[in-house]
This record gives C-alpha cells, structure tokens and sequence, in this order.
C-alpha cells in the first residue's frame, strides 16, 4: 500500500447514483488530491438515503482526508452535513455570522429570478447550521464549503455539488492551515505520460515487465481508450532508475507509436504543430457533427490556428457549403474516401484554412447497408503538399462510434502535419 | 430503506481513480439496474491496489447483486478475477474450454495488429481461470464476463472495463436466469421526468413539499445544472395519488419553465419540433467550436431536420461564411449581439435552411476585456416568421461556459420554435 496520506472522495445524490446525471466532481477531486501528493484511495457515490450515506461516511472518515461533495443545499434531501455531524459525534449549531451571509444571497437571487424571497428564506437557517467545530471556508451560491478536524490530523472537507461550485471553492481548501499541513507530509511524486497512438496493450505491458516493471519508487498504470494507450508512470524519489529503463524500453519498443509525452492531447498537437508551420486549420464534419472542432476549441488558445469548419450533415450541405462534387456523391455516395477527400479539399477552400480535415460515416444506429454499414467511417487531411485518407470500421454504438472517429481524424492530421 | 434488492457497482482502474480518465460504465450500469427495479444503493471506485480492491470487493459483496466493471485484462494489475476468488473463498480453475475461445481471439488481434502472437500469449490463461462456480457469459476482446452465484440468491457479475465491451456483453448478464430471478424479486416502479428551465431549486422544493412531498409509494429527486432543473418522482404501487398531487402543483406553479415530461433532451425538443413544422436546422457556432451540432447530432435521426452548420471561430470565416458583415463585426465586434444575429440569418442562407441557431461568446480564459469579460456570451435565432437573441454572463471556466453556451443556444431556438 502507498505510503502517501490516503484521501477518500464521497459523491452524493439520489440523481448521480440512479445514473440520471454524470458526476464531474470526482474526477476533477482525483487528479487535484493527486497533485497535492495523496492517494485518492477510494470513491463512493451514493444516494440520498441517509443509511447509505451515513455508512459510506464513516468509512470514508477513516481516511487522512474525506472530501465530500453535494448534499449541502436547501432542501430535505441534502442530508451531508447533519450526518456529518452524527458521524462525528459533533452537536450541529447554527452560526450567525455565516446566516446572515447566506441570507444576504438568498435575497439577491430572489431579485435576480424575479421570485418571492420567501421561497428561498427556508433553507438559509439550515445552511447556516455546522457541526461543531467545523469552519466555513466561503459560500457558492447559499452553500458553504465546510472543514472540520474530526480527530487529530484528520480532515472532513464538504463542498456543494454543482461543479462549478464545487470548483470556484476548492481553492480555498487548499488555502486552509490543516490542508496544506496535510499535504506537507505527503513525498510528492513526479508523473510521466507517454502516450501510444494503435499498438495493443498486452504487447505494452510485457515490454514494461521485460524493462523491470513497477518496484520501489515506481508505479504504473497502462489504460486504452479509443485507440490510443497511455502509460502513466508515478516516480518517488530514488525510483528514477526504473522509470527511466521502462521508458526507455517503450521508446525502443514502440517510437513510432509514440505520439506525446507531456500530457498534451492529440488536439493540442495537431494545433501546436499547425503554429510551428503557420498554417492555418479547418474542419469538414458529417457523422461527427461538430465533435471534431469541439475538441479543437476545448484547448485554449485555439483560435490563432484554427479558423473553424463546416458541418455538413446532409448532403446539400457537402456539394452547397464544401463544393463536394454532385457526380462523387452520386457514384460514391457520401461516406467514401472520395467524399472525404472532396471535404477535406472543400473545406480548405471554403474557408482558406491550409489544412483540412474531414470525416464522414455511418454512426447509426439506422442508416447502414451490406455494403456501408454502421461503424464506416472515412477520414481524410490535405494540407499544402498533399493529402492523406483511411478507411475504418469501428465497432460499438453511436456514441463510441462519433467519439472514436473524431479521435481518429485528428490522428490522420497529426500524421499528416508530421510529414511537413 | 428502499424495499427493492440492492445493487452494488465496483469500478476499478487506477487511471479512473487518479482522474486521469472518466468513468462511463458507472452511469451506465446504475441507469440499467435502476431500471431492472433493483436500487444502485452504492458505487465504489478504486485502483489496482488489491488492499483497496479486495475491502471494496467484499463490501460490494453485501448487496444482492455485486457488479464489477474492470480488472479482467491481461496484464500484471488486472486482479479483479483473483481477488473475488479469494473473497469469496472459492479457488481459481482454469476453463479449457474458455482457454481455447480466448486462445483464438488473441491469434485473431495478433494478426490484425500485426503483432507476434507471442506478445498476447501470455494473457491468455490469466483470463481463462475462474472462481469455482463462474460461468462465462462470452468475450469481449479476451476478457470474459463472469457470473457467480456466490451465496444463495446473491450475485457477483464482472465486466471488462471499456465502455463499448461492457455493454456488449451487459445483455448476456440480463438473459442469465439468475439475473433474471432476482430482477423478478424487484417491484417495477414507473419514473416520471418533469425538465423546468430557469427555475430556483429551493422553490420547487418548497411547492414539492407543500403538495405532500415524498412518502410512502413516491420516491423523488431535484437536481439542477445547467439552468434545466429535473424532477424525477419515482412511484411505486400505490404512490400514484401522492405522485399526481406532487406533480399537479409543478405544473400549476412553474408550468411556463416546464419544457419537457418525457425525458427527451432539449436538442431532441428542437428537431422534433422542426419536424412537426417541416422546418429545417442549421448552426453557426463561434466559442462553442461545434458543441451545438454536435449536441444536435448526438439524437439519431437528427438528419431529417438538421441541414448542418458553420463552425465561425475566426472572423473571417463569420466574413466568408456566414456573411456577417464586416461593419458589424467592426462596430460592434464579433462577440456581441449584432453579431449572433447576422451569424443566424447568415447561416440560413448559406446553407439553405429555415431556421439558424447561432452563439458567439468569450469562453477565456482570456480574451476578456472590461466591457466584454469572460463568460459574456450572445444566442440568436431566426426563423422565417421572427428572430430572438438573448445576452447572458456565464460563471465558470472555459469548459462550463461552453457548455452553458451550447444550451442556452438550443433553449432560444426552442422557445423560437415553440412560438411558430
């Protein structure tokens, strides 16, 4: 077991726990506490029914840190911190000075939305109430993020579950004295990414086993998904030897394959390497529909070398907006390599972008025939010296299907723009 | 307590639980099982730590149905087949039968991948042994899902952890017969799915709680993001008055905010109402980069009423392709409302459509200035009898602003809509 401080995250809410609504919260709390030098040992998500979250926090409390999220509003289902409280064996009490901050939101949301105050007034008192000895680190709305030593050397963190909230407050957690003495003890390790673009991953982990594998000072964790694979090694020091043998061995291994090693997502790539040669990017997108310039403009900055694109989801669009000839979509039909390639070249001259991409495909789950069926995707780049295409047939539903050929049209530009 | 089984879900990986990916197999499994009638009382994530997996491992064991995503694979931390043998106090076997399928498959990927098979060899008899008493339910990949009845009418299932391979096999692990005894064990309960816009969480559970609120026979949740609030009432037998009164007050008291009681997504609202009008759909998209096509184009059958879009992330491309005039974005700039208005009509008119949805926004982290700060964001829409724009300032980071964008869009071209 690590010897790092050992953090619990506690997720709550009946709607996350029914699967209704998709938790952001533990991943962002995972790779935060990471950072910070502690294990995030262990999720629980539960929902609001408070045997299953008064359990799921006492075993949570028995961690260096607890972060729990959501449970905090107004209304009878939020139930984190009175349990919190009979958890811990602490008294709840109302506290005046944070009522009557809360108050004062409370009211102007009421102006904001146009709606009574007194439709808000309710849950101020018990927003207001903490277990003893609990501080309040600031508000999110009428939440307040709350930090309280439970034993000596052990902390409750509860934060609201909205995530931006949840974000906007996390800060202040790590401003707090009892935190960063936490995070003081934790030996902080370093991490390396190395991310392989189409090679499998049994291959993979007998090279990492032949270079040593994990051992003192090294752990690893090798994960596919959509065709690339990344390795994450976590280095303590006096485990550098090790790592650097695995790495090696990969490198050797696997160079070709080797498509970043500093965390940087095929789409900042694909950008960085457009800037590098000052040109200029555009995108064409039929079956992806919008999901390729969508992970373009996630990255910040994007816009010095992306211009934008097309989405072309029915065919009038492919021959009116990207000049895809009417006697190819005709003969072809419009997920082919040649209709790929016509957007491509297109959508360069649509928009007067140096580089293309596009891709066009059968995501389902109607729309396939024997000869295309769902899971055909075509992806084509051009540039100024020239252009590439492929063909795929992924498998999976409609949503793997879009996500995996967005992947790949980067890829296919990655390649593309490595060659210039 | 609910009175329905209890189900437990074990997520493992040490990449999901350092962040360093997001889990999709939890939402997944949790919306499945909920709608089996069985109650997804806890999920539990972990690494590969086998302390932290076997705790975890046996307290899932608790529930009457376990189900473990991850930890099948070939390589040295995939222990989830190992650990449940030993929590379960069975010994490993090996299947010849199995070995043989798993065996084929690998000479299989060897080939396409071009790999020696030597390199996949090695994982097969790891991922042929079973906890006495497991049954395979079939491959995914090399991993088989496993099925063990582990104490009279208490289940263990575990499923590889891609997404795509877990739910190919999910229907395997529901035609089992003692899957379905246990779901027969279940009371179905019906969900109904109330979606306001623009309402305070606080006081829709003040008039939830004055129309008799949960109680015997209705379970409810309240869960807001993204300015759409959903109430979802769970009603067992017996629970219908009390569900109908509930629901009757909502519908007196936010009736104009309801904009949807069948689950369907605000995108999926705007196709089928371009439907019923013989109405056509295109975007123009400036900091959402794509977000609203391809919130469009997640619902299958989009194609019959959405045409496509431009992606105008440059202003010359809002010149070029959208036509908006170069005074506009001179006067007023490319974030403003001028500006997402023209991006409406222009996109009409470029690409033939009746109806065009356009945002343009700051979504940072820089770019802001004093009169234009980050989070400021212009929706338009036009249609062929009127046009509407609406000014908001987002909270949040890049990635939140976005997405708030990317819906505030859709819910103008709804309200639009809902006016024709």
């Amino acid at each position: 077991m690590s010897d790092r401080p050992r953090a619990a995250i506690l997720l709550t809410g009946s709607e996350l726990a029914r699967g209704a609504i998709r938790d952001a919260n533990g991943p962002f709390l995972a790779r935060e506490l990471t950072r910070l030098g502690l294990e995030p040992a262990r999720w629980t998500l539960v929902g609001d029914a408070p045997e299953e979250l008064e359990g799921a926090l006492r075993e949570a409390l028995a961690a260096d840190l607890c972060v729990v999220s959501g449970g905090l509003g107004p209304t009878h289902d939020d139930r984190t911190v009175e349990l919190l409280a009979r958890a811990t064996g602490r008294p709840l009490r109302v506290d005046a000075g944070l009522e009557a901050e809360i108050d004062a939101v409370a009211r102007s949301v009421a102006e904001r939305l146009g709606r009574p105050y007194a439709e808000l007034a309710v849950g101020v008192r018990k927003q207001a109430s903490l277990p003893e000895g609990a501080v309040s680190l600031g508000l999110a709305g009428t939440a307040p993020a709350l930090l309280l030593e439970h034993a000596p050397g052990r902390l409750a963190v509860t934060l609201p579950g909205p995530p931006g909230e949840l974000r906007r407050l996390w800060p202040r957690v790590l401003e707090a004295e009892p935190v960063r003495a936490l995070a003081g003890r934790a030996r902080r390790r370093e991490q390396r990414v190395l991310r392989f673009f189409a090679v499998p991953e049994a291959a993979v982990a007998r090279e990492v086993e032949r270079a040593g594998g994990e051992g003192e000072g090294l752990e690893l964790t090798i994960c596919a998904r959509n065709f690339e694979l990344e390795v994450d090694l976590l280095v303590s020091p006096g485990g550098e030897p090790r790592a650097a043998a695995v790495e090696q061995a990969l490198v050797a291994g696997f160079g070709d394959a080797l498509f970043s090693r500093d965390e940087r997502p095929v789409a900042a790539l694909v950008l960085d390497r457009c800037r590098e040669l000052g040109l200029t990017l555009a995108t064409a997108e039929s079956c992806t529909g919008g999901l390729v310039g969508a992970r373009l403009t996630e990255v910040p900055g994007a816009s010095d070398a992306y211009l934008g694109g097309v989405v072309a989801y029915a065919n009038e669009v492919k021959a009116r907006a990207l000049g895809v000839p009417e006697d190819v979509l005709a003969r072809h039909g419009a997920v082919s390599e040649e209709a790929a390639r016509a957007m491509a070249a297109g959508v360069r001259s649509a928009l007067g972008a140096d580089v293309g991409i596009a891709v066009t495909g059968v995501a389902g789950p109607g729309g396939g025939t024997a000869s295309k069926p769902v899971g055909l995707v075509h992806v084509a780049a051009e540039g100024p010296a020239g252009a590439a295409a492929r063909e795929f047939r992924f498998p999976g539903d409609r949503e793997e299907i879009r996500e995996r050929a967005a992947v790949m049209a980067l890829h296919e530009a990655r390649t593309l723009l490595a060659r210039l």
